[in-house]
């Protein structure tokens, strides 16, 4: 089953404030729904960018407190990037993919292929210069634990996307992507349906997870935005709930290594 | 300036037939816009998948009518492909990025690197068999043919982008980008802007024209399906026009050759 729907709606859940360590999400976020008109029905999907999510778990590093070692003294001469940073990306990461200057691609432990593993230094409100904010720790289970307390909430809770914004290596320009889902087929399967002519479909797996949060990305901004968050209505799909794990291709599999 | 809007909705436009070689797009989506009571002004998006315009092209090719090379052969040995199918896919690339059993990862001689160079066996209307339909000839020249001839149907044509399914290399499944782009920036380039803590912003280049390209596949599906065409519309931005060919990133800068 694919994703199929008359006309889809995207929301900016506007009017959300600094959040803060401790802040309760769903709280929040059921506020800005409230302000935005809008009660959360079956199907829904909400898309709430890490950052937010990052902030309300204090997922905040102090690069003072960071000694590079070796490895991150190495790396960050060749890309030439701050020893520090370079030491807690790896400290995030299982592997380096590639690194330049200007770019540190690793695998996150959480098995993305990103930039960084996603440490964010802009946009964190007023906090000191040293502060960076690292990915949440397990996005798919803060996206559980969002759509379960909304659920307290709301007799129909949304599905819960949350973003981060990814480069892509032969692609210029960055695009919202998921990287915790919860309440809906992050990947959808439809290996072996066939197409209207009877033949096997060549798109057998579709990134509906990815493509909530890139359609998102459209009202809330890529990355460093005032928006965190947005409410897709209109997609109708069925199939197995997936997290966004799934998303990730298995080592492996992965042919750029 | 990044793509910042109030609601946004995805209006898939239906009920568009067989498109056939030869047959004028422009009339045939102006038809489907009014069906779906569509008047499009400035700031609209039309997303339109690669295979009606292909289609209108006359872009098929008959695997009959292929003598597969020593270096094809060797591919398809190596993929597990129809050798016929990896000559033309050879044809229409300048690189193969990689193969492997079940994968053929080119550089299309437009620059995208995409599976199989594009080319399309599924839902491709009854024809033969041994048919497959290229891509565009030059997607971005077609967008603004498109954009051109619609904008003789209407004040305010809408902005064009045609779109195809890319998988990822590291992440499962497959999204719509663009391949083509008229009348929008389909990169937004923020370099040097800054973020609310007056910090140089981390996101400098936005890609427009793939995340309409993706959002759009929320109404239309990805790839094989029978609605082939969206209008978005609720976005604004601003910012100087720049086709999909300003989406591909330059070879030299590509880490994963």
């Amino acid at each position: 089953m694919k994703p199929r729907a008359g006309t889809v709606e995207l929301h900016p859940l506007a009017g959300i404030g600094e959040v803060q360590p401790g802040d309760d999400l769903a709280e929040i976020l059921a506020a800005a729904m409230s302000m935005a008109g809008i009660v959360p029905r079956a199907q829904d999907i909400l898309v709430v960018t890490s950052k937010i999510v990052s902030k309300a778990e204090g997922r905040f590093f102090d690069l003072a407190d960071v000694s590079p070692g070796q490895e991150a003294l190495r790396l960050a001469e060749l890309t030439l990037k701050d020893p520090r940073m370079v030491e807690l990306v790896l400290a995030e990461s299982v592997a380096v993919v590639r690194a330049a200057p200007g770019v540190l691609i690793t695998r996150h432990r959480c098995g993305y292929v990103m930039a960084n593993a996603g440490i964010d230094r802009s946009n964190l409100g007023g906090v000191g210069d040293d502060q960076v904010l690292l990915l949440p720790e397990n996005a798919d289970a803060s996206a559980a634990r969002l759509r379960r307390d909304l659920a307290g909430q709301f007799p129909e809770p949304p599905a819960v996307v949350i973003s981060d914004s990814f480069g892509r290596p032969w692609r210029i320009g960055v695009v919202n992507v998921a990287i915790g889902a919860s309440g809906l087929p992050a990947v959808i399967d439809m290996r072996g349906q066939r197409d209207r002519d009877d033949r096997v479909l060549q798109v057998t797996q579709v990134a509906l997870g990815d493509i909530a949060a890139t359609a998102a990305g459209l009202v809330t901004g890529e990355g460093d935005e005032g928006v965190p968050a947005a409410l897709v209505r209109g997609v109708s799909w069925s199939g197995d709930e997936a997290p966004a794990s799934a998303l990730v291709r298995p080592v492996e599999q992965d042919l750029f290594r």
